[in-house]
C-alpha cells in the first residue's frame, strides 16, 4: 500500500481561480478594497488597545487609474506588510491572514468587527490583470517590499526603496482582454456599487469646491475655489448608527442615498438590530406601492461588514417583505451557497422570522402611535400586510393588533371593532357573522348601496390576493363567513327569520318565472323569484360566492379547484315578485311587448353587473337614443 | 531580489474547493456521472479506432445507495485507470485528464464529441462526502487498484484484488450533513434533472416487467413478471437526431419527455442544427400560452452534449423567445461567467442571432405551408412574434413574410395585403393609409361597427404591446398611421374631401354647443359639434389617438412621456348636428327637461365607452326601470 500526499498543481491553479473563485470577474474590486479596509482597520484596532504607538489619524484609501500606463491602483494607509509577511500571507494560497490576526487578538477583534477575506480575494487580481504589483511598507520598523507576478507561478520580491510611508499599494496591470477596468466610469460604477458604505473613506480623483467668501468681502469679490479629494464613499451609512441617533430626516435622507432614482419619500421605516442569536443590523422601508415601475429594480441590499454583497435576499428575508426596501447588514448569512441550502439553514431561518417580527411589532407601534396616519398609509402598505398574514402563520397570529379592514365609505376596522360594531347587525338567523364585501366600489356599486340601505357596512377588499386571506381568516376564526355583495340578493347573504310577503301567488310566479325565462332563453341565468321589498330593483343579477372565489383564486395562482377554469360563468337572474315592472309583465298581453320589455330589464340588469357588451350594448344604446329623440 | 514559487498550500485547498467549486451541492452527481459518462466514450472511441480490441458491448452507468452502510456508488464499465493513471489524474488536483486525452486523440475525439471535466469534477465529491474511494481497473492488462482519501491531503493506494472486471466503482461515503443523497427520491430527481439524456444508460435500481403471454398460452394462463434494469435516462434524444429522422408524432413525443407535466400540445417545433462557426442543436416549441400557469416552471433548457447545465437561458436566447419551451445543447456557451459577460461575449452574441434568424425562416415556412392552419394559431404565437418585431430588427425586417394583422371580423392580413386590399379604401385626402384597430372588440364595439359601415376595416390587436408595435411600424413604413376606431368620430380619422351638409346654422349649432355644455358641466369632456349623417349616433365620446397610446405605452412599461401617468383623462364628446335629437334639444323650452335629455343622452355615451359607473350607473338603472314599469 502506497501512502502519500494530494499533489495540488501550481501551474493549474491560476486558471482554475480565474474560472472559478467567481463567476463575475469586476467583484476583484471589491476584493481589494475589502483587503485595504481590513489593513486600515486592522492599524486602528492596534492602535486603539496600544499596540501600535502613532496616531491613527485620518486614513483613506485611494483608488487611481492611469490609461496610459495601463495600471489600476488601490493604496491604502492600513497596516502594511514586512517583508516575512508577504511570504506569508501572499505567496501561500488559501492562507488567510485575517483568520491568524482573530486568532491572535481574538477578544479585543472581534468587538471592532474586523473579518477579511485577505489571501484568497487577493488572487482574484489576476482575473483581470496581466501582472500585478504589491508595495507595501509595514508599520513595523521594517523597509518597504515590492512584490510582483505575473500570473505564472513565479514571483519576484525585493526591497522598495522608493516607498517610505506606511500601508499598501495594489498596482494591477489590466489585461488587454479588460480594459473596461481603466474607465473612470467603470470603476466608479463598481465602487458605488460594492463600496458605497465601506468604513474607510474612499478616495476616487479630486473636485473642485467653492470657498464661502470671507466676512465683510468686497461686493464683487470672486470666491475661490479649491481641489478637494473626491470621497467616493459614506463611511459611517445609518444603519451603523443607533436609533435614539436617527431623526425622521435622517432615515429619509438614508432612503435617497439607497436610491438616488427614487423621488417618492419612503411610508416609514423600520431599524433592525440584533446581536444574539446571530449579528444583524439594518434598516427596512416601506415604499410607496402606486408607481410599481420599481419594484424590480429597487430591491432590499444585502450588506457584510458595510460590503454589498447582493440584492437577491430572498430566501433570508421572507417572501411577503421583498416589496420592501432597505438594507440588511449581517457577517452570519452564509454567501456562495445554493439557494436550496440558505431555505434549509437554521440560522437564516431565525433571521427570517426575527424580521417578520420586528415588522409585526413595528406595525403595533406605529397603528398605536398614530392611528390616523396609519390609515392613511394602509392602502400603500395593505399588500405586504395581507401577503404577510398569508404566508406565515406567526404574523397573522399578531394580525389582530394592526391589520385593517376598511370599509366602502372610508371607515377603517380593526377585527376586534368589527365584531364589536359589525357583527350584532349582521348576524344571520343561524348565528353566522356574516362579512359583507365589495371588490371594486365603482363596479359594486348598486349592490353595495342595496346593503347600505338595510343598514350593513360593507367592506372594500381590493387586493389581488383577497380571495386567499378570506380563506385564511375563515379557517381561523369562528362561525363567520364572507360574502361579496353581489354573491346573492342581500336578504340571501344575511338571512333573518323575517317572514316574506308577496304580492303575487304561487300560480302567478310560476307564470311569471316561465314568461322570464323564455324571453331570456340563456342557460347562463337561473331564474330566481323572490319576495322582495317592492321599492328593490326588479331584475339583479348575481354571482355565488363559492363558483366566483374558487375562479378568484386561481386567477391569482395557487388554491382554487383544478380544471375550474374551464367552467362557464353561470349568474343567478334574481326577480323581485313584489316589484311593480313583476305585475306589469304578468299583465301585458301581446307576446312581442313582453318580450321586450323583459329583454330591456335584463339589459339593466346585465349593465349592473359590467355583463351588457359588444353588439348587446351597440343595439341597446341605439335603442335608446331613438326613444329618447322621439 | 528573491525569486520564488508561489505555493499552494494543500491543506487549505479542500475548504477551498468545498466552499467555491459550485455553490449548489448536488452538482457532484453530475459531475461523477459525467465522469464515467467521459470513460465509457473513450471506451467507446478507442474501440472503434482499433486501440482496443475489446468488443463495445453495451455498457451502462449504475448508481446504487446503500442507506445502512451510509454509502453512494457511481459505478461504469469504461476504460478504467492503471494505478499510474490514478497517480496521475486524481493525485494531481485540477490536471484534466480529459485535456490530455483529447491532445492525443485530436482529430479523431473531436468528431465522438468527448469534452471531459475530469480531475476537477470528481473532488467535487468531498462537498458531500467525508471519504472517498475510487476502485478502478484499466482496460489494460493490470491489476485493480484502491484509492482512498478522507478529505485531507492524505491518501491510500494499494491493489485491489477483489476487481475483476474493466471500469471505475466510485464510493462515496455521505457526510452527516449531506445524509439526503442517501435517498432513493432525491438521487432519482436529481438523475432526471441532470442526467436524463446523458448519452450512456444509467441504471439505478430495477422494476418488474410483465412478460407477454406465449402464443396459445391457456386462457387461464398468468403472465410471467421479471425483473429488470430500471434505466433512468434516454441516451438519444430526439435533438441529436437528424430532422429527417423525425416525425411530427417524435417531436411531440419529446416535448411531453422534456415536460412531463405539460398536457397541451405544442403549436409547432423549430429544430436547430449548426456546427460553424459554432456548435448548436436543439429543438423549440411554440407553446400554448393560453393558461399562463406554467410560463415560469417550464422553460427552455439548456445542456452541454447531453449534460443539462440550466434554464436560465437568459442572453443566450433573445428576450422574445423565452416564452419557448425546448432544448439548446452547445459545447460553445462558456458556463460560470457572469450575466453582463455571457451577453457582451460574440459566440454568445453569434448564437443568439442565428436562433433568432432560424425561427425567422421558420416562421416563413409554416405560413406559406398551410397558411389556415398558421392563421388558427396566430392568436397564441402572436405575442412572440411582435415582441420579436419590436426588439430585433433583423426579424422585424423578415416579419413582412409571415406576421399577420387580423381584422375584427376574422380575416387575416399580410402587410402587404393590407396594402393591396385595404389601402385604396382607407386613404385620406392627404394620402395617408390610416389604419383603424381596435383594442377589444367586445368594449369597441359600437366604434366598430360606425367603422364597418363606411366599408372600412378595423384590425384586432389585442396584445399588451400592440402600442409599441404600432409605433415600430410607424416609423419603418411610409404615409401610414394607426388609429384607435375610437380616437375620433370615423369622418374625422380618414379625412375625405365630401363636404359635409348641416341641417343648423351656426348660430344653431353655438346654441346647441353651450346648451350641452352648460348640462354637461365637466371639464373632462371637450364638446365638437360635427355634421355627421343623420343615422349617426348623436353623442359620441372619443379620445385622441396621441394621449391615449402615450398612457398605454407607459402602463406597459418603457416609453411614453416622462409624468404622464398623472395626466388626467380627457375626451371630446362629439355632437351630430344633424342628428334628430340635437334639433329636439334646441327646441325644448324647459330647462329641466333640456338638461335631463342631454344628461341621459351623456350617460348612454358614456355607456359605449365604458364610462358609466358607480353611483352614476346605479342611478341610470334605477330610472329606467321606473321608466320601464311606468
Amino acid at each position: 500500500m502506497t501512502k502519500g500526499n494530494i499533489n495540488v498543481s501550481v501551474e493549474n491553479i491560476f486558471p482554475l481561480i480565474k474560472k472559478f473563485l467567481y463567476s463575475d470577474h469586476e467583484i476583484f474590486l471589491r476584493e481589494l478594497i475589502s483587503n485595504a479596509t481590513d489593513a486600515t482597520l486592522k492599524l486602528k484596532h492596534l492602535t486603539s488597545i496600544g499596540e501600535i504607538k502613532t496616531d491613527y489619524g485620518q486614513p483613506k484609501i485611494e483608488v487611481k487609474i492611469d490609461k496610459e500606463a495601463k495600471t489600476l491602483r488601490i493604496i491604502d494607509q492600513g497596516i502594511g506588510m514586512t517583508a516575512e509577511e508577504v511570504e506569508k500571507y501572499i505567496n501561500q494560497v488559501a492562507f488567510s491572514g485575517a483568520e491568524e490576526f482573530l486568532e491572535k487578538y481574538k477578544d479585543s477583534a472581534k468587538d471592532s468587527g474586523i473579518i477579511g477575506h485577505f489571501g484568497l480575494g487577493f488572487y482574484s487580481a489576476f482575473m483581470v490583470a496581466e501582472k500585478v504589483e504589491i508595495v507595501t511598507k509595514s508599520y513595523k520598523e521594517e523597509p518597504a517590499v515590492r512584490w510582483i507576478c505575473d500570473g505564472s507561478p513565479q514571483f519576484t520580491l525585493e526591497e522598495a526603496t522608493d516607498k517610505t510611508d506606511r500601508g499598501t499599494e495594489i498596482i494591477l496591470h489590466i489585461a488587454d482582454d479588460s480594459t473596461e477596468f481603466l474607465e473612470e466610469s467603470r470603476i466608479r460604477e463598481l465602487l458605488l456599487k460594492y463600496n458605497k458604505f465601506m468604513p474607510v473613506p474612499i478616495k476616487f480623483g479630486t473636485r473642485k469646491e467653492t470657498l464661502p467668501l470671507p466676512e465683510g468681502a468686497a461686493e464683487d469679490a470672486k470666491p475661490e475655489t479649491v481641489e478637494v479629494d473626491n470621497i467616493i464613499n459614506n463611511p459611517t451609512p445609518a444603519w451603523t448608527k443607533a436609533p435614539s441617533e436617527l431623526s425622521d430626516a435622517d432615515y429619509k435622507e438614508f432612503y435617497h442615498e439607497l436610491y438616488p432614482m427614487q423621488f417618492e419619500e419612503p411610508l416609514f421605516n423600520i431599524h433592525l438590530n440584533v446581536d444574539y442569536p446571530f449579528n444583524l443590523t439594518g434598516i427596512l422601508y416601506f415604499p410607496k406601492l402606486t408607481n410599481g415601475l420599481n419594484i424590480e429594480k429597487d430591491k432590499i441590499q444585502l450588506y457584510q461588514n458595510q460590503v454589498y454583497v447582493t440584492d437577491e435576499v430572498k430566501g433570508i428575508v421572507p417572501d411577503f417583505l421583498m416589496l420592501l426596501r432597505g438594507v440588511i447588514d449581517s457577517p452570519d448569512i452564509p454567501l456562495n451557497v445554493s439557494r436550496s441550502y440558505l431555505q434549509a439553514d437554521g440560522a437564516v431561518k431565525k433571521i427570517s422570522s426575527y424580521i417578520t417580527k420586528k415588522v409585526a411589532d413595528k406595525m403595533v407601534s406605529l397603528f398605536n402611535e398614530n392611528r390616523e396616519d396609519y390609515e392613511k398609509k394602509w392602502n400603500d402598505i395593505k399588500i405586504v400586510i395581507e401577503y404577510g398574514m398569508i404566508s406565515e402563520d406567526k404574523f397573522f397570529d399578531k394580525s389582530d393588533k394592526f391589520a385593517l379592514y376598511p370599509t366602502t365609505d372610508g371607515k377603517y376596522y380593526l377585527w376586534s371593532e368589527l365584531e364589536e360594531k359589525v357583527k350584532p347587525m349582521q348576524t344571520d338567523k343561524d348565528g353566522n357573522f356574516v362579512i359583507l364585501y365589495a371588490t371594486n366600489a365603482d363596479e359594486q356599486h348598486g349592490y353595495i348601496q342595496s346593503a347600505n340601505d338595510k343598514g350593513y357596512e360593507v367592506l372594500l377588499l381590493d387586493s389581488p390576493i383577497v380571495p386567499h386571506l378570506i380563506q385564511k381568516l375563515e379557517q381561523s376564526k369562528d362561525k363567520i363567513s364572507f360574502a361579496r355583495v353581489d354573491a346573492d340578493h342581500i336578504n340571501n347573504l344575511i338571512k333573518k327569520e323575517d317572514a316574506a310577503i308577496s304580492k303575487l301567488n304561487e300560480t302567478e310566479k310560476e307564470s311569471l318565472k316561465k314568461n322570464i325565462e323564455e324571453a331570456v332563453n340563456d342557460k347562463k341565468f337561473s331564474v330566481q323569484v323572490e319576495d322582495l321589498d317592492s321599492s328593490e330593483a326588479p331584475f339583479l343579477i348575481t354571482q355565488p360566492e363559492f363558483m366566483r372565489r374558487m375562479k378568484d383564486m386561481q386567477a391569482t395562482g395557487g388554491g382554487g379547484m383544478f380544471g375550474m377554469s374551464g367552467f362557464p360563468e353561470m349568474y343567478n337572474l334574481v326577480v323581485n315578485s313584489n316589484s311593480e315592472l313583476a305585475s306589469e309583465i304578468l299583465k301585458i298581453d301581446d307576446a312581442e311587448d313582453k318580450n321586450s320589455k323583459i329583454k330591456y330589464a335584463l339589459d339593466l340588469a346585465k349593465l349592473s353587473q359590467n355583463l351588457l357588451k359588444g353588439k348587446d350594448l351597440t343595439d341597446f344604446i341605439q335603442r335608446s337614443y331613438q326613444q329618447l329623440s322621439k
